[in-house]
C-alpha cells in the first residue's frame, strides 16, 4: 500500500483535480493538493476512472505469446472442450506462464480485478488451479484475482469431480464454479445441489456458467434463483452469460429479470457476438448488478478476443446497439466500477475513503474515452503505478 | 502506374518469393528475379495479399479528427436519419474534408477499393457528392472510389429526388442506390422500377440498402430478383445489408440465396453487431459474390467502428463464429479480393497478369493476420508504394 500525489487529473470527467492516495486509499480530491515525502505524477488533464475489472475470464487458456494455433474446431459445445482438454499438453500449454500473460496484458491495459475460471477435470486434476494461484501470488497489489474452480468438461456426468472441486476450494479457490446444469450435465438438480452444497460447506459465493438458451436456459435459471432465496445467498450468487436472459420475448424474459434482482443475483455477460445475450440496459434498468469480461482471448476454442476491457465495451456496447454518450458512461462504468460491485468488491468509485485504484483514459469525456480505445496514461493500483502508456511498470516483473 | 520489385514476401501466405510489377500490373512472381531502373522494397518475409476492399461505407458521414460529436439519439431509423441531415450543417460537417480522412486511413490500413454511398437530398441536393468527387479526383491512382447516389431520406417520399439522383449520375456517381423500398420508400413497386429506370438510363449498376426484416424483406427482395432476371442485369445489382437472408428459417432463406446466387445478385454485409445478418459461410457456400463494408464510422448515427478493413474483418468473424483457419482464410478473402469481384471489379488474385495491387499483413499465416489485425507493413497500389508501417507514403498529400 502505497502513498501517491497525482496532479491534473479529471475525475470522471469532471473539472480538473490532483488526488492523493495515502496507505494505499484515497485521501483527498481537491485543487492544489499538497503534500511531503509522497511521489507525485502529472496527469496532464487526462480523466480518471476506477480501475477496469475483467468479470468473467479463463486465464488458465490463453496461447497469447505462444505461435499460433492452427487446430481450432467447429461443433458442438463438447466438441470445443474435448479438442482443449486433448491440446493442452502437446501444445505446452504452461499455465502459470500463460495466466501471468493475459494478466499482465489486462494490468497494462488498466484492469485491476479480475474474475477467472479455472478448469478442473479428470486430465489436469488441480495442476491448473496451481499454475493460477501463482500467478495470483506473484502479481499480488499489482492486479486483484478471484479464482473460480471450473468443471469446464462437467460435474455429474465426470464422478470425482465434485472432490476435485471440494480440494480445490480448500487450496484457496475462491468462488465455486458450475457449468449448463442441465444441457452439460444432464441433471440440472443434483448439479445445482452439489454446488450449493460446495458453496455452503466453505462459504464461497457461486459463478455458474449458463449458456442454456430459451425455455431450458430459463428453466436453469429459476432453481438457481429458487436455491439462491431457499439458501439466503442473496449477493453471493452469479450467472455467466446468462442467455436465456437474451430471448426475444420481453414477457417473459421481464419476470426473470425482476426475480434475479430481487435475489441479487449477479450476472457477468461478454457480449457474445454470436449469440442472443442479455440486454446490459435492461439489466441495469431492472437494478441486476452486472459484470462485463473479455473470455477467452485467442485460446483453442476461438482466435479472437483481446486482454483489454475497453476492447470488450465496445464488443458489448455495439451488441447492445448503444449510441448516446449517457448509454456509453453506463458501459464504462460496467466495465470498471459497476463490474466490481457485481463481483462482491467494495465499488464507490473515485471518492475520499475509497482503494486507491484508478487508471487514466484518453477521450475528451468518459463517452469519447470508451470508444477511443487508446493506451492508457497511467494505471495505479492501491498507490503504486503499475502501468504507464499501455506498458508495465511493474519492477522485477516482466512480459514472459 | 509505376514499376516495383518487391522482394521476400510470401504471396497469400506461401512459400517466399519476389513479386515484379511492371506499368502498374503484376509482371513476374518468383525467386530472386532481377530488374533494372526499378524501385526495390525489401518484404521482410511479410504475407502479401492483394488490397483490402470496403465495399460498403459512408466517406460522406464521419466526424473522424473532428471534436467528439455528444449529440447521438436512439429511436429510430427515421429518427437517427433526421438527426444527421439536421446536425451536418452546424457540425461543420465538411464532406470533402472528412471524406479525405476517412479514404487516408483507409488506404493507410491497405485498402486499394472503395465503394461509397453518398447522401443526396433535398436539403443537401449534390454539394455532399460535389466534395465526394473532389475527394475520388484528389486521391486518383492510391484508392479506386466508387460512388453510389444513395437518397437516404428516402426516395418516392421525397419527390424531386429522382431528379436528382438522375443528375447525380450524369455528374460521375457509378452506382444507382436506394433504401428500404418498402418501410422507407412506402411504395415498393414504385421505388424500384424508378431505380432500375434509372440504371438502364445510365448504364450503371445498383446498390440498395435493405434493412427490412424477415417477411418483408423477404418481398422486397423477390421483387429486387424478379427486375433483375426481367432486366437481364445479371452481375449488376447489389443488395446491401439484406438482414431478411440472416432470419433464422433455413427453409425461407435457403431458396432465396440460391435465386439471389442464380442472377448473380451481390451482398454487401457489415455484419451488424446488433442485427440479424446473413451468414457469410453461408452466401459463399451457395455461390453468392460477397462484400464486407466498414459502414459508417464514428459519424452521427454511431460512435464505433474503425476505418480498418482488418478491424471490420473480426467483427464479421466474430459474429458468424468463425473459428477455424480455413474459416479465416475465406474471412480475410471476403475482406478483399471476394469485396473486388463483388464491386464488379477484375479480381484474380496475386497472379501474373493481374493489377499491381497488394498489401503486406503481419502474421505467421493469413489466419492469424486477419486475427492479429497489426499495422499493415507496406500497401503498393498500381505499382506505387502508398503507405507504410500504417503510415500515408504519398507525396503531396498529408492527413487534413
Amino acid at each position: 500500500m502505497s502513498d501517491l500525489l497525482i496532479r491534473n487529473i479529471r475525475p470522471m470527467g469532471g473539472a480538473a483535480a490532483d488526488l492523493l492516495i495515502r496507505d494505499g486509499r484515497i485521501a483527498a480530491i481537491g485543487a492544489a493538493l499538497s503534500a511531503t515525502g509522497v511521489a507525485v505524477e502529472d496527469g496532464q488533464g487526462a480523466i480518471a476512472i476506477p480501475t477496469l475489472v475483467d468479470a468473467h475470464t479463463h486465464l488458465d487458456k490463453t496461447t497469447w505469446g505462444m505461435g499460433w494455433y492452427k487446430g481450432r474446431k467447429g461443433g458442438s459445445l463438447q466438441d470445443l472442450i474435448d479438442n482443449e482438454r486433448n491440446a493442452r499438453i502437446p501444445l505446452g500449454l504452461d499455465v502459470h506462464r500463460q495466466s501471468m500473460r493475459h494478466a499482465l496484458q489486462l494490468i497494462a491495459n488498466g484492469t485491476g480485478h479480475i474474475r477467472s475460471h479455472v478448469d478442473v477435470d479428470h486430465d489436469h486434476k488441480l495442476t491448473l488451479l496451481e499454475g493460477k494461484l501463482r500467478t495470483r501470488e506473484a502479481l499480488r497489489g499489482a492486479v486483484d484475482i478471484q479464482i473460480v474452480a471450473f468443471p469446464q468438461s462437467g460435474l455429474m456426468i465426470r464422478p470425482g469431480v465434485y472432490d476435485l472441486l471440494d480440494e480445490a476450494l480448500a487450496m484457496g479457490a475462491d468462488v465455486v464454479g458450475g457449468l449448463d446444469p442441465s444441457s452439460m450435465d444432464r441433471d440440472p438438480k443434483a448439479s445445482l445441489d452439489a454446488i450449493f452444497r460446495l458453496a455452503e460447506k466453505h462459504g464461497k459465493p457461486i459463478d455458474i456458467h449458463l449458456h442454456e438458451y430459451g425455455e431450458l436456459g430459463a428453466f436453469t435459471l429459476e432453481e438457481i434463483i429458487a436455491r439462491t432465496r431457499a439458501h439466503g445467498m442473496q449477493g453471493k450468487v452469479g450467472v455467466s452469460h446468462c442467455f436465456c436472459l437474451g430471448a426475444p420475448n420481453p414477457h417473459r424474459v421481464g419476470p426473470l429479470m425482476e426475480q434475479v434482482a430481487r435475489e441479487d443475483i449477479r450476472i457477468f455477460t461478454t457480449g457474445h457476438p454470436s449469440a442472443e445475450v442479455p440486454s446490459l440496459q435492461d439489466m441495469r434498468a431492472a437494478g441486476i448488478k452486472v459484470g462485463l469480461g473479455c473470455d477467452g482471448i485467442r485460446d483453442t476454442w476461438g482466435p479472437w478476443g483481446q486482454p483489454d476491457m475497453l476492447h470488450r465495451a465496445r464488443i458489448v456496447g455495439m451488441k447492445n446497439r448503444m449510441r448516446r454518450d449517457d448509454e456509453l458512461e453506463l458501459l464504462l462504468d460496467a466495465a470498471s466500477r459497476g463490474g466490481a460491485e457485481a463481483m462482491g468488491i467494495e465499488a464507490r468509485g473515485l471518492v475520499v475513503g475509497a482503494a486507491g485504484d484508478l487508471t487514466l483514459v484518453a477521450g475528451e469525456t468518459l463517452a469519447h474515452a470508451v470508444v477511443e480505445e487508446a493506451p492508457r496514461p497511467l494505471v495505479v493500483k492501491g498507490g503504486r503505478v503499475v502501468a504507464r502508456n499501455g506498458s508495465l511498470a511493474l519492477a522485477g516483473i516482466t512480459m514472459p
